[in-house]
């Protein structure tokens, strides 16, 4: 995530860390799953998705998505509330990463969901 | 995330969702990357990691991650901070993630070390 200054903290040259620096959140990659699925979205559409993201956590993360190029507005000149965005090629490249996480996600959280962790 | 009453709270009955209520931030895939590289790693150890996580961050991330039988104690009678963490076999399965968040990056994020982003 970019600090107060704009800058992505990178933690160490880790590629997988440096992934986490920028998509290391419960949102960013939920909203590249419905892009991926649905193809373009507007931000309205993207604020029904199941999961009720906030309207400024989306806000924020399609700035930081824009940013990065992962994502971009389909008509850049429009008003931005009345914009869809669309996945970059870097963003689209996302795919496999989506993919090992649902299908690990399928195999083996199936058993925890509804059920109580003891902490 | 599990809540203060020690509930996952999902957010919908998408697997992908569902992974990032458990794996999404920019820890837990760290701990679960410095396993799967080093094999079992103590408490001590995982704070050596380059990207240098806290102590009560890592605390609450092998505790979360112990729950969901992700990681275990190698020596579960031993006292917690002299004893080491190794992968169960749910936890190993999470190395595609990795493999795909890892190649994602080395090829897409490169450009982008040590750059401003302008937001």
């Amino acid at each position: 995530m970019a600090n107060s200054d704009g800058i992505i903290d990178w933690r160490s040259v880790c590629p997988i860390s440096s992934a986490l620096d920028v998509l290391g959140d419960k949102w960013s990659l939920l909203i590249i799953r419905d892009l991926l699925i649905h193809g373009p979205r507007t931000y309205s559409q993207l604020l029904e998705s199941p999961e009720r993201i906030s309207t400024n956590i989306l806000a924020t993360r399609l700035e930081l998505l824009t940013c990065l190029r992962l994502i971009e507005r389909t008509s850049p000149e429009a008003a931005s509330r009345n914009n869809a965005y669309r996945l970059t090629e870097q963003g689209a490249a996302l795919r496999p990463v989506l993919e090992a996480l649902g299908k690990w996600a399928g195999t083996h959280l199936t058993d925890f969901h509804a059920t109580i962790v003891k902490m």
